[in-house]
């Protein structure tokens, strides 16, 4: 059987290993468009932060190994332009611009997504970056060095934006935020944002969010960024407001999307193709609390998707559960996870929602190198269903918040959840752990 | 209605003061035999590690507080004897040796657990404590001070031993571990209880299990635990071999017993006597996973059953779900944590458990400050259900726990618990975290 992929990332790389351990005699090729596969996308901002690290410190697995080892005929430098679902075949061009053709029994589109390029007047000129492939991060990593920057303006907010932000600020150069939109984090509980902000600025990071962003301009000593209210100057610009699914070639093909134009795709990775599967940042999913379609791009969820896409390849029946949108990401000395909905999100899916957040503390009573831990949990009204979890502080926050994402796959209430028999050390936290303490405030309003 | 309960710590004054705000107009009378009510004695350790922290620190609510603020008759320095069960009357003596006697229409017995004293020749002599109550402590700390103690010998290698025994070395005390038995943990999983055995090492401390004890001889400078094969020096003897719950008034009152001598409730904590409840540690459970009667004495449960002993008390019909016997403790840089059932207790519950045990990462590839993680997890080969996983790690060991305990209250799969959306940043683990990594392994041999 000849099982192509497009895509060699984290979902595509998935499949392809294992497909090949379920089924050695499969014909498993993979189109990688750049030539770096296998590589940790998400570790990037932290190796930037690190003048001394190589980039290619990223890959996890050298192409070499997938080809040799495992007999995955992987070939990197080839974009594949067009999908014929009629003739099931897969036409493009390499690097070298020479055509290519590839036929299949099955296809994998693990196209993953590519950063969102807001429409701002002078965006493509040089200077202006963003980060998604590890070409990126090698282009962007020489550009601090060999610019010398000192000085450096980020448009957006988000995880990456923040990552990238604190990894500049490792480097010792002066990092401004701007966007649009007024609200920090606007998913997140106002309070909690707060506190994220309040750590941005004791580390001299400026945030300027509510400003609508008109151009970026070319100066004599740099780049600035120019709104309507303001100007931001630096050395260089960075570009992080979120990503999009590489859903043109799917589309182009006539294959059904979805969310965002994420490809819509079944339980078993299958698109509205029976021949045509997707997986990774490209793909939609079914959430976990409402069973209805979501996007919500993810690395484990592509390495899961990729795995599940293969299993089904090769026969198996292979259904995946809904995605909780369990998500963590670390700024400077502070941890912020979640999982599952907030109370707005609850709403538009037909919850009445129910919202309490709560301060505790990381240790015990007393206990030397207490910090506060801010928690926020959403229950439904009408049902007493746990939807989601917030979790802010400097320790504990990252590992905590799989507890809810649990409970949320499992469908529990919050009368369910906090009867759950959670540890207690005093180095670790309370006696009653700050998540069962929110769900026990939660309670007496549900 | 008189409510008296017998025990002034974790689960009693957490019944009194969810009873008083349940219902304001209610006689509750606490019976404390110590002067102290409401510390943290897990913190206790933690506190004497430091010669600078006042052991009443550990205090989180003042005696004074309870009384004046929540209107509870609380009695310190009462030592009930006796309960009549017949009469509905509860007779005792004070710390001044006073008789008293109260009669109550509900009886709560709180009366928490107390250190197992090992059958050791020498064992009561001056020099060599156990740790229980705050006075334990004090006694200790000022022990350690008054007699400049710098050899310390600790017979026992639980929870309390290995904590007692960082709390020493953190003050510059020379530390040696002796027990009879082989094996420093014997219910973790022998790869990773050697982890902890080489933390210890590490850090000086002399491990010296399955060494017979022959007894306690004071000497010229100190004492000496004398083994049939050895001899350990010290200037003073702890004992930490565990806890036996406090369970002889109940059992003098005809009320049964259960396992380990703990007093049996149903999941409303009432005990055989319709008017006299239990809770804390010196009562019983319901293991979530077998729904079989257990005696695990953890903080965490003594506070929530002293709540729902209270709520049942006041008209409400509140039943306790199971215990996981979720636990964690801290050992000089590492962390471990349990849930559920290892293989052996799980064989015991009639299941035909497969394990296994994976080492991973505490962060992803390549990123600084990575360390190992270890992860054990347990399954059923009939069932195909999670029983149980511990985890050892310097980083991310003691929140993780959490999750696959809340995966054990759902009775969830294991295959339902490796589909888990669980949280991802490179700070804060690999991909996979290692929690699934171990349950992706498991599945293959279920």
């Amino acid at each position: 059987m000849d099982f192509l992929i497009i895509g060699g990332d984290a979902a595509g790389m998935s499949a392809a290993s294992r497909a090949k351990r379920n089924m050695p005699d499969m014909n498993v090729v993979v189109l990688e468009m750049t030539r770096d596969v296998s590589y940790s996308a998400c570790g990037m901002p932290y190796n930037i932060a690190d003048p001394e690290r190589e980039i290619d410190d990223l890959v996890v697995r050298q192409a070499d190994v997938f080809r040799e080892k495992q007999g995955i005929n992987l070939l990197t430098g080839h974009y594949a332009e067009k999908i014929s679902p009629q003739d099931k075949i897969v036409t493009g061009r390499t690097i070298q611009d020479k055509p290519f053709s590839f036929s299949y029994d099955k296809l994998l589109i693990a196209t993953g997504s590519s950063p969102a390029v807001p429409d701002i007047p002078g965006i493509s000129q040089p200077g202006v970056m963003s980060l998604k492939s590890l070409d990126d991060g090698r282009k962007l990593k020489s550009y601090l060095t060999e610019n010398n920057v000192n000085k450096a303006v980020i448009i957006g907010m988000g995880y990456i934006a923040l990552e990238m932000c604190e990894a500049l600020a490792a480097r010792g150069i002066q990092v401004d935020m701007v966007k649009p939109r007024a609200g920090l984090l606007p998913w997140m509980e106002q309070g909690m944002s707060d506190v994220i902000r309040e750590e941005l600025k004791s580390k001299g990071i400026g945030i300027y969010d509510g400003h609508k962003i008109e151009q970026i301009q070319k100066t004599d000593s740099g780049l600035s960024v120019i709104c309507s209210d303001m100007e931001l100057k630096g050395d260089m610009v960075i570009t992080a407001v979120g990503v999009k699914p590489g859903s043109k070639i799917a589309e182009d093909a006539g294959l059904k999307l979805s969310i965002g134009n994420s490809i819509a795709v079944n339980k078993q990775m299958f698109t509205s193709d029976p021949h045509i599967l997707a997986a990774g940042d490209c793909a939609d999913a079914f959430h976990i609390i409402t069973d209805q379609k979501t996007w919500i791009p993810l690395a484990l969820r592509a390495n899961r998707a990729g795995w599940a896409a293969a299993d089904n390849v090769c026969g198996q029946a292979i259904e995946l559960p809904g995605i909780a949108g369990t998500a963590v990401f670390k700024v400077f000395d502070l941890q912020a996870a979640r999982t599952g909905f907030n109370a707005k999100e609850a709403e538009k899916s037909g919850f009445e929602p129910v919202e309490v957040t709560i301060k505790s503390r990381s240790r015990a009573h007393r206990h030397p190198g207490n910090c506060p831990v801010w928690v926020q949990i959403t229950g439904d009204k009408k049902s007493g269903r746990l939807l989601g979890m917030q979790i802010v502080g400097k320790e504990g926050a990252a590992h905590r918040i799989n507890a809810p994402a649990v409970a949320l796959h499992a469908k529990m209430s919050v009368e369910q959840f906090v009867q759950t028999d959670m540890a207690y050390a005093p180095p670790f936290g309370p006696t009653w752990d700050p998540m069962l303490t929110a769900a026990n405030q939660l309670l007496k309003k549900l």
